[in-house]
């Protein structure tokens, strides 16, 4: 018996807690309450109960802050959740290999903080870093405002611990920033959303802080004018740090001043040693294109300048409860997306505020809308909307979701965008690492 | 029957084509001739000749340009060679969304310079690029110079077409450059050394050509002191985009008259829009450990600082037959990994010359011996000298391969550095792509 495995400060029953691990930020709701709740504190309390679970045929769903905005973490009737939270000590930070070993309950601000110390940071910043953990950041192959440039958890993954669905701990990848000794299961795993292993231990790269920034911001008359001007910049070659896209409705949520000053906000940040060339470069190529262009290299004023960009969705929240899209698409059809996406909320009489990591063409159409209070759900319109919007980023030859993952809200169109062959392989893979199918069932594929 | 449902210039059973596709350029030798080679024109070609393959459980060997150095397209007796070097258009090439769609049998450098005419790059630069495939790249996950800034093969692969071994076509991975929708075949298959599927075509991030580049070249006292001056790079946060190191027995390999200079030569090189500024940081750390230092923001002088380290290897092709090794370890171990190879070289009496990727910590020890004129194999102390590199490699928690691959000469070693678990579990994988065991056998795993 489980109970009898683990320490008793391990398991909790009460209705409480199971009330407060049933769900995550994405507002998908389960269907029930969970069995029970294991707070794993060291990589032992994991392989226990997934031996227990893997016995019993019992479902089991990890989970880290439950920041997901997909429904990954949710926990219906009859499952039992592993909460990895207390799993949280830095283990190792080599200054001279630049790397850090932790466990899955670290949260992301604190390692990138914790890096600080030695003149590195942890490259990937999901906008949730300051409350989600890495674990949670590697299930779902989180992304971020700099992926532009350092591209996604994935590029930060050196090396996974993780348990297998019947309690097998294994190792892969390595120390080093190079490696080609058998399949590239670290990638396999980032991203699996819980779905093929339990991870507790990730050795993750870190990188020099950049000597210098240079952000600037810039108005336009239209998204489409925005969306046109970081075109240019990629055209030029220039690779910026990160280059934000806000549009007029979502200006106009967060201060009706701001909406005045353009119809589209971009903020554009470069870095490193030729920041303040490269800032030249691309102020020079949006004048043109900008009704307005402001330019700093002082930290404080970067950070007021990207504020807009933060405040964007707690703004929405005040509007509605907002059902955040996640598509992405090559990014010379970040303007065709915007303006069918425009064409959609229309059409389906839903409003739709889009906020976009341009440099990648990864757009977050968020919709916003009431619950229908009868059915604490949201209305068909907004699903529909929702089924066009993935649509379109399938038909630009885009993704279904660029950094949040399937979760349980997008899984009924991943086996369009994957096609039934790799849709097929990928069970046969889930089958070779989890053949009881108890590793968050119902999640992702 | 095979030959009814291939074009007739499609298979070849010749002799001197079957000798000439029996080995690669490892060294290492077939057990016999292979049955026939399939010269595969178009992705149906591949669809057909893995379809009566694996009805009739005849063992496939995919096969680029035959430039692999671990001996992962060597073919022996029975088997079929399925060679993919005929497949070699560049498909599509989109510098608004900086990516090109390519068949697998497109020389690396070909496509580097395609690129090259929209003011663009293919990032990855293995030192086999003028003569080595892309297909051949992505499968062995290959390395190069430039991944000290611009990561490895799997960096830029976005996605694949590829077929399995019953003969089914899949698609993995997007145009995009973010996207989370089901795991991650595109990096399983990068690195999967044709054991897996055979990719068919593939669509590779391409980068800008850097605005500017400044190379310096400077000759240290002793590998030692050469290592701890890249070190000193790391530490000061400078992110080069190559740092390469020669020991004193290949400068004097190369030409007697640069080892008077010194007992070993780093080649760094900066770019972008900050390279003359960190060029500048670099030359100041070296100053100090070094006899020597030249700068230059020249790319004929540049070209000229790195011709020592790519004339390394045909230098070495003059003394005997080498031994190529390729091991990776964390970076801040190149000085003790450098001062453990030097013993090994001693205790066994076998030559060891060292040219090492120091900004990746992956060290390429080559063992130079004449083979046995009787046996027409390398003795065995050059195996024995092998066997501890790769032992040392694990013992400072590295690999046994950066970037060349396992093939059949480090197929020995491979579960110990994966451990049990996850060896077994690699193999559960093979099975859920290749039931019948057809693709590439005896490679890898």
């Amino acid at each position: 018996m489980l109970a009898r495995d683990l320490a008793p400060d391990r398991l909790a029953t009460d209705p409480r807690t199971l009330a407060a691990h049933a769900t995550d930020r994405s507002g998908a709701r389960s269907d029930g309450s969970p069995l029970a709740v294991v707070h794993a504190r060291r990589t032992e309390d994991v392989t226990v109960t997934l031996r227990h679970a893997h016995a019993l045929g019992v479902p089991v769903v990890p989970r880290g802050a439950g920041t997901g905005l997909s429904g990954g973490a949710t926990a219906g009737e009859g499952v039992l959740v592993l909460d990895l939270s207390g799993m949280n000590r830095v283990l190792e930070l080599s200054a001279d290999d630049q790397l850090a070993v932790v466990e899955p309950g670290v949260i992301t601000a604190e390692l990138d903080r914790a890096a600080g110390a030695h003149g590195l940071r942890y490259a990937p910043d999901p906008a949730s870093a300051a409350i989600s953990t890495i674990g949670g950041n590697i299930a779902t192959n989180a992304g971020g405002l700099r992926c532009a440039k350092y591209g996604v958890t994935r590029d930060s993954v050196l090396g996974l611990e993780a348990v297998l669905a019947d309690g097998t701990v294994i190792r892969t990848g390595r120390r080093t920033v190079k490696g080609v000794t058998g399949y590239d299961l670290t990638a396999l795993l980032t991203g699996s959303e819980g779905t093929l292993a339990v991870i507790t231990s990730a050795t993750l790269r870190l990188r020099p802080v950049p000597v210098a920034t240079a952000t600037l911001a810039a108005y336009f008359p239209s998204f489409e004018a925005a969306a046109e001007a970081s075109y240019a910049i990629g055209r030029a070659g220039v690779e910026p740090a990160l280059a934000e896209l806000v549009d007029g409705p979502v200006l106009h949520a967060i201060d009706p001043e701001l909406r005045e000053r353009g119809a589209a906000l971009l903020v554009v940040q470069c870095d490193g040693a030729g920041a303040a060339v490269e800032a030249e470069v691309v102020a020079r190529l949006l004048t043109p294109l900008a009704t307005t262009v402001e330019v700093t290299d002082d930290p404080a004023e970067a950070e007021s300048l990207l504020a807009a960009r933060r405040l964007a969705l707690p703004a929405l929240e005040r509007l509605g409860r907002p059902l955040i899209e996640d598509i992405a698409v090559p990014r010379s059809r970040l303007a065709e997306a915007a303006r069918s996406i425009r064409a959609i909320s229309e059409r389906h009489g839903v409003p739709i505020f889009t906020i976009a990591h341009a440099a990648d063409g990864n757009l977050h159409p968020i919709i916003v809308v009431d619950p229908d209070p009868d059915l604490d759900r949201l209305p068909d319109a907004a699903w529909e909307a929702a089924g066009e919007i993935f649509a379109l980023a399938l038909r630009l030859g885009g993704t279904l979701t660029g950094e949040h993952g399937v979760g349980v809200l997008k899984r009924q169109w991943v086996a369009e965008e994957l096609g039934p062959a790799a849709h097929a392989l990928q069970r046969r893979l889930k089958e070779a690492f989890d053949p009881r199918g108890i590793l968050n069932p119902g999640k992702s594929l």
